[in-house]
């Protein structure tokens, strides 16, 4: 792909979450990789998205983490991304909001368990949270280390990411990704509703259960892998 | 009725629920249904809301549930408006959404109790929730067996569908119907308001209690039968 | 005042409503009186705001509570209405709505305490909740007598409904008023607000307090009142 | 800065508040200082913002509390506002809202705790909440009372009013500010979010904890101060 349409990529999809009402000021970000180029594009770092155009998006090197095109410095996110990108080899794109129930269970240190069909569509699983970070993973590598992880909890879960799209940052906030940045930008979108369906669930109900994996496997199975049949011809 | 009026009116339906806020990306569907031809109309499966023209809204025959026009397939949910329409006679449109707080009762697993006016004026009563479907119900004829299990839930407790026109499938969401398409969707427009305000009175109460019957009976029948007072000449 | 301009004015009320977000479907009534022509009118019954214009809407006698004037039925909720234009003669304007909150509270059949400023400015106290009618007060003359339970309410507690221009029926919703229709306008929407603090508030702190007597008068009486300094010249 | 440049900042401001959802009715007023001339300019009393021009926004003078310029009185909140640019000279511009949930944790009485980075990019700590006033201080001098009471809540608890930009008055609401009146703007829209987010963190998680001091000292580092690296070059 050329870098101007990988830009341009980024470029749209930093505005549709602005659009998707998932960032108040500044807070929000999306990124877009060329594996072949060894180079993801990212928001440039606290810009007005009005004021954004498609040549302001820097490039980064995955290998080196330097900004290899562009004038402006990109995202204080930026080596989180990388690390994503260097760690889950199935992703093209990744998206960080602050959108507003999704920041609130990650502050509240909990994982959105999977209590419902509109979860199971997109989620194979509960959404996960990592642990809280430690003095020093903070102190130094502040960013690398938020992506570290959220790597370590995939790891240790066995956790697939291109199953479970997304993550909560204890006491921070959510990333997700996909196949490409606007399937990322989809997955924001669905984990701040899913977020906000499982915060009203429990306030109805608190002892409200999961759906059987029976009924996880269904729903998310028939619109993902080889199986599926939502939607129109694949 | 012609068969592009019955699309035209689909097409419209479908745009009305999504104008209405009642959903996100592609998660609803509304269909209407011709007795006397035998077919009934219903949107296409994951096709966006803007690009889709009154054309595309596949027919799909009530008896045999094969498309029978149109060159996209229909909604992954078809089999459950027909199962909706084949036994609830009197219904003549269909609409599901996965609108926020109705799919939060659902998941909930909770029927929503009839506790105030806004509620009686068109629900005669509480919204009630499905049983949770059994392993093999999922596994087999899925989206027809979700039919089945509400229509299973109406006759169990001796629900009319014309005058409890929506229900809740538990850990899924809302489906709602009317004499037309309209008035499902009126219905489902209904169901996420009396949805929010039933959430929000036991935060305000948890003791809160469903209004007696006398005042359910005064306001659901001075809108619906024939001693309606409501409005203008009927 | 000409009897056009009582009709533009109640127009542009029920107009107001909507606009202010307390309005879904046609869930709403706004009237204004003359009471040296002894009439008032007030929305027609049922239908779409879209459709309705100034001359749509009916003139109804205070003493008969006929329509006087006007080709539609005016809304059902009139008696009610003309019940508060009989009992509080301070009042000039009355406006009904279902507004999301309110009628949670009036659902939970809570009086809303004044638990700050917002609500002190506006309303001398808490807002009243009345009793759930009786089975015969329902079945006969019910309109009229969810008036009659308004005004029962306000005599026992010797409230004064210029000084507290609101109240919420128990199970059903919010009536509010004001010297004119516009001021009914605004305390609808001030109700809404507190009503969403309110819940809010218990919410965050469930032993929350309401505000001093001291505070209560202070704020009250900045902005009623001979004493008031708020705004302009008066 | 010449008057009439002042007059626009806070005209602006005053716009942008309500543009930002955070003023309903006339329940907000913004205000900018020049400090070489003496005199801060504030939004006019009880004035709709669709009517209000640049040349309406009243001059008060620091050191008296008169209006110095402009036809309109100033906001009664005047006296308050003056305080703080007597006590706090770090800022330059104040904002005073009645923002739906900040407004709900005032009632509350509780301060807001950093639950996570979007408050830690922004308020270096807690939130903190006044005291209730006593009937005296209400009585008499309310609104310079109220300052006065914010101010003792920093000095007491040894809080830096460049650093945690905002408080709420208890039983009132939210007061923030900033090097200039773009930045308290800025900053009473970053509090309804916090205030937001926190809410919901308790409701799903009541033993939420807040964030580490390390965390805080990072997020709120990075953007403030002499080694902040968020951003473009400073």
């Amino acid at each position: 792909m050329a870098h101007h349409e990988l830009k341009e990529l980024v470029y749209r999809a930093n505005l549709d979450i602005v659009e998707a009402g998932l960032v108040e000021l500044t807070w929000g970000n999306a990124s877009a990789v060329d594996r072949d180029a060894g180079v993801f594009a990212i928001k440039p770092s606290g810009v007005d998205y009005d004021a954004m155009r498609p040549d302001d998006i820097p490039l980064v090197s995955i290998e080196t983490g330097e900004r290899v095109e562009g004038d402006l410095n990109p995202s204080s996110d930026t080596p989180t991304h990388r690390v994503l990108y260097q760690q889950f080899p199935s992703i093209g794109g990744v998206v960080h909001t602050h959108s507003d129930v999704a920041v609130s269970w990650a502050q509240a240190a909990e994982p959105i368990p999977c209590l419902g069909t509109t979860h199971a569509d997109h989620f194979y699983g509960e959404v996960p949270v990592t642990r809280r970070m430690a003095e020093d993973e903070i102190q130094s590598d502040y960013e690398h280390n938020t992506g570290a992880v959220i790597v370590e909890r995939f790891r240790d879960d066995d956790i697939a990411p291109a199953q479970v799209p997304g993550v909560l940052v204890a006491g921070h906030g959510p990333f997700t990704w996909g196949a490409d940045v606007a399937h990322a930008v989809e997955n924001a979108i669905v984990l701040e509703s899913v977020a906000q369906k499982a915060m009203q669930t429990y306030t109805i109900n608190p002892n409200a259960k999961p759906i059987d994996q029976t009924l996880l496997d269904k729903h998310y199975l028939r619109k993902h892998g080889e199986n599926a049949y939502y939607g129109q011809e694949r």
